[in-house]
Order: C-alpha cells, then structure tokens, then sequence
C-alpha cells in the first residue's frame, strides 16, 4: 500500500511524457545537433536551405536523433562524435520525408496536397538529394567505417521497403508478413541504425550493439503499427486531428489487411472500390471505420505493438538501470499509449 | 613526308574513334564492372532491378566509368579495387539520371516523355535512392575513406548544382558564370571525381590526383557545353537525331545566354516567350536555329569547349607516355569532334 501510494505521489510529482524524459536527457546534446544541422544543411544555392530548412523545422521531434544520443548516453559515451551522427540521422530520415513526398501524375489528379506542392516533385528530390550527401559527408568526418556501413545498409533497406510499400500500394490483397517487412525496412532499419551507433560511437561489445539494434528494429516496428492505427482513430478523429490520410491514397496498412482478410464479400468489394480503384465518396471513411471496429482490427494492431514494445523494452535488459535506460523504456510506453 | 604517311596509314589502320580506344584499354575491366554493376542492382523487390536494368542498360556508354579505370591505368594501378568503384560512379551517375526524370505537374501539363513515363516519378525517385545507397555500400566495402570523402563531396556538389539548374531554369537573364557553375557542379564534379580516385587506388602522390582532378574537372565541362550544343545542331538534325529538347523544356544553356546577350529587343522578346512563358509554336525552333546562326553563337560554344578540352589534356602531361594516357587524350578530342 505504502508502495502504491509511493508510486503514485512519483507519478505526480513528474507528470512527464516518454518523449519528453527523453528530450530532458538529451536537452543540451540536441542543442548541438540542431546547431549541427543548421550548419550543415547551409549551401550557397539559397533554395537548399530555404526548403530544408521548412521540413526539418515541420519535422519537430527529432525523435531518431535522439535515440542515437539516448543510446549514446547508455554506453555510457562521454565524447562528442555522436552529435554529429545524430544529425546524420535526422538528414537521413528527412532526405526520405522529401522522397516520400514525390508524387505521381495520379496523384496530382486525385489532387493531393503534400509538403512538396510550395516548391514542386523536383525540388524535393533534388534537396533530398542534398541532404542524403550531406549525411554522407559527416559521417566520412567521423571517420568510422562501422558507422558508414550501418548507415548505407540501412539507407538500402529503406529504399527496398519504399518501392515495397509502392508495389503494394492498392493492393488489398497484402498480407500481415508483407506489411511487416515494409514497415521493417522503411521504418525499423533507421530506429536500429541510430541506436546501434549510439554504441559503436562507445565501442562497446557487440552484444551490446546487438541489444540496441534489436531494441531500435522492435521500437521502429511499433512506432510504425500505431501511426498506421493513429490514421483510421476514433480518438485522434476527437481531438480534431485530421484522419483517413492512407485511407484516402489508398496505402495498404495492417488496419486494412486485417479488416480484408475478415470481411464478407461485400466488405471485400467495399476495400477493393476504396484503395485499389479510389473510388470514394463522403460517407466511405466512416464506413471503413465501422468496418475495423466491427473486426476489433485496431484493437488486434494494438496488440501487436504492444508485443514489439515489449520486445524492445526486452533489448535493455542487458544495460544496468540509468536514466538514459528509463528514458528508453518510457518512450516505448508512450509511442504505444498515444494511441488512446 | 615519310612521317606524315606514317601517320596517315596508322589511322587508316586504326579507325576507331577515341571512346572506342577508351573501352578496348578498359575492356576486360569493364565486363568485371558490369558484373559488378548486375550483381550489386539486384534486390528481392523485383521492380528494382526491372527499373534499373533498364536504365542502365539504356545508358550505354559508361563513360564515367572508364574514366576511373583508365585513370588506374594511367597511374600504373595493378590492383581490383578500381572495378567496383568504377561501378560506384556509374551507380551514382544512374541515381542523378534517375531523379533527373522525375517531372513536375508542369512538365506533365507540357507533355514532356521521360525515362519515368514507363513507372512514374516515384519509383525513379526510389529506385535512385536504392543505386545511391549502392554506391555507398560498395565504397564502404572498399573501405577508403578518401574515395568515401571524394564521392560523398561530389554527390553534395551535384545535388547543389541539379538545384541550381532548377532555379537558373526558364530565366533568359542567366550569365555565363552561372550556367558554368551549373555544369561545373553537376557535370563535371563526377568526371573528375571518377578520374581521381584512379590515382587514390594506386596510392600516388597528391599532384597526380589533383592533376587528374583538373583533367575530369575540365573535361566535363567540355563535354556538357558539347552536349548542350548538340541539342541545337543542324548536323544532328540531318544525322536524323532529335535536337530541340532543351528549347521545349525552356532549359538555359549557353548557345541560349549567348543568343540572348546578343540579340536585340525584338529577338529577347522572342527568347522569353520560348523560353521563360514556354509559349511555342511549331516555327519558334527553327526561328531559334536562325538567330543562334546569325550570332555565330554555336561556333562561340565550341571555341570554348575545345579551350576547355585543351586544359584537360594539359593535366595529363604530367604523366609519361602510355596508351593510357593516349585514350584519355583522345576520347576528350572525341567528345568535342562529335559535333562536327
């Protein structure tokens, strides 16, 4: 009893979200990092960091940065080389929010509006492009082959599981495995890349490495199972924000495998019209969702992460217990409890 | 006399054009490069090596490639590291080929035909981004950190350029300087770039690899400001090859700077409404040919292409005699020839 009342005065006394603790951890560290990227995402051709600049400050979270620092921090690090390969990592990941912007002329007729449409496809690419190098160039400053490669292997896997995710695109038929290997690769393979460096920076043992890879890949998948459940929530649809986004572009996520593997044929016929002709009109989104929760579907994605969380969390037992580990832990909770 | 049919017979022996001289040096060379290429395109997401098969079988030439290998030659390199990097530099120049093609919603307005009509702008957008990662995966493998720092810089200065050529594209008051830095940077950083790390392999001293720098460096730019001449030539046009593509995109090239610098009101009016409103009519190419002669425009282009051709042929001469060198001679004489 005592306990419980322990628990819960702590709880109160640092009403503290998972991301925040984390932030808290790593607060004057991403100082550094955003000092690093300003720096470095500077060019004399002046488009480069005007719209660099407007998706790496749209992009907010610095969310992979701060799990190499996190990481870092684990290993018990005390130099300086994992600032710069935390901005390497966000370079990364916005390189891929550019190229992930890039549309088709379908899509220009379905009249989507993404990031891209102020400055247009090429730009995107092009300042994607830019950017992808420049990661390249700091970690060739760093110096470490074992970074370099843990870095291009994953920007590799992220390129397969993009063209994956097109290939699958619209097609109701994918099943659980396929969307897992998608979000494995686009997702997953940058969270275990930036906490696996947190360790190679402190050259530890590869167990640990491997701990800490395993822990980013599990978190990665996660992370990626509750967006997707995020974009058809009940709960988010209350707070005003917007839903329905892979909905409306016909993106096949495990929502939607789920609710297609278990509906009749006229549900079938429904998805079918839906994501694989986009054929929709007004009412169709809030069918959808009657459908999942007919299906308990999201209930079932949420129980998968929450099977990863675990997993992730079961990565960091090898570490002693620190604040960089609780900090870790917590963030996992929350990337999972913001569904609710 | 005696020398001068010497010389005549020795060409009448040997008709072969100096890109061909450049692949018979490289030739066994360069079918390890292209198994390395096959190898190394290929991923379990079937459309990427579908798309890249196609394009770079379609790029033919592999003349960036070559300058890689011939530069080992050139410095007397014995070794194999030089193959997979040659097919490193091939693999990023595919990448900017790739991104190259991807189209805004106004060049689809226009009806331009690219590479990506056949699977669209995202799918070249990733499947670059999938060679990119090759690229650097095969240089990681190498495990050179200069050849690491030569390509990660190149890369960056190519993106920057590529934007550059965005930004200059459709404006008629385009300098000189300007379109030189464009072609400097997204032409020539490659070029040179793939000759240097010729040298890096074979482990000489700095001079040679800045030596072979300034030969890339210089023939890269001839070779652009060739390429750009071509799309306005009257030979190509009898020889039955498409000219006039830049004039439709509305892309800023030298004979177009020239041509504008030179013309009076009347003519700019005319250059604009082509070039910068992309208002054109069925006469408007020819009326283009007709000024670009009356300025004498084209034949400027080429006088500073061959002086361009010339200072890349004086980086060589610090090396001796070698059929090496011969090839890397004649295929920048080649280059500029082919608009004649």
């Amino acid at each position: 009893m005592a306990l419980a009342v322990g628990i819960e005065r702590q709880t109160v006394e640092t009403p503290r979200s998972g991301l925040e603790r984390l932030s808290d951890l790593a607060c004057e560290d991403l100082k550094a990092v955003n000092a690093i990227i300003l720096d470095r995402m500077q060019s004399e051709v002046a488009m480069i960091p005007q719209l660099a600049g407007h998706i790496i400050a749209a992009g907010g979270k610095r969310l992979r940065p701060m799990l190499t620092l996190a990481s870092a921090h684990l290993c018990d690090y005390r130099g300086r080389r994992h600032l710069a390969l935390a901005a390497c990592v966000e370079f990364i990941h916005t390189a891929t929010l550019l190229h992930d912007d890039v549309v088709d002329e379908s899509d220009l007729r379905r009249g989507l509006a993404t990031a891209n449409a102020l400055w247009g496809n090429k730009s995107s690419v092009l300042v994607g492009d830019f950017l992808f190098s420049r990661a390249f160039q700091l970690m060739v400053a760093d110096g470490s082959l074992d970074v370099l490669r843990i870095l291009s292997n994953a920007s590799a896997v992220i390129a397969e599981g993009e063209v994956l995710q097109l290939v699958t695109s619209n097609d109701t038929e994918t099943t659980e495995e396929s969307y897992l290997r998608v979000i494995s690769d686009k997702t997953a393979a940058l969270f275990s890349a930036a906490c696996r460096i947190g360790a190679v920076v402190a050259e530890r043992p590869a167990a640990e490495e491997a701990a800490l890879e395993r822990y980013g890949r599990c978190f990665g998948i996660a992370f990626q199972l509750v967006d997707d459940v995020l974009d058809y929530s009940a709960r988010q649809a209350e707070l005003g924000k917007a839903i329905g986004d892979d909905f409306r572009e016909g993106k096949i996520t495990l929502p939607v495998v789920l609710a297609f593997q278990r509906g009749d044929e006229a549900e079938r016929a429904f998805w079918r019209r839906c994501l694989e002709d986009l054929e929709q009109d007004d009412k169709d989104l809030e069918h959808a969702l009657g459908l999942l929760a007919r299906h308990r579907v999201l209930d079932d994605c949420m129980e998968r992460a929450r099977r990863f969380g675990a997993e992730a969390r079961t990565g960091l037992e090898l570490f002693a217990e620190s604040s960089a580990r609780r900090a870790l832990t917590d963030v996992v909770d929350f990337c999972i409890d913001r569904a609710y």
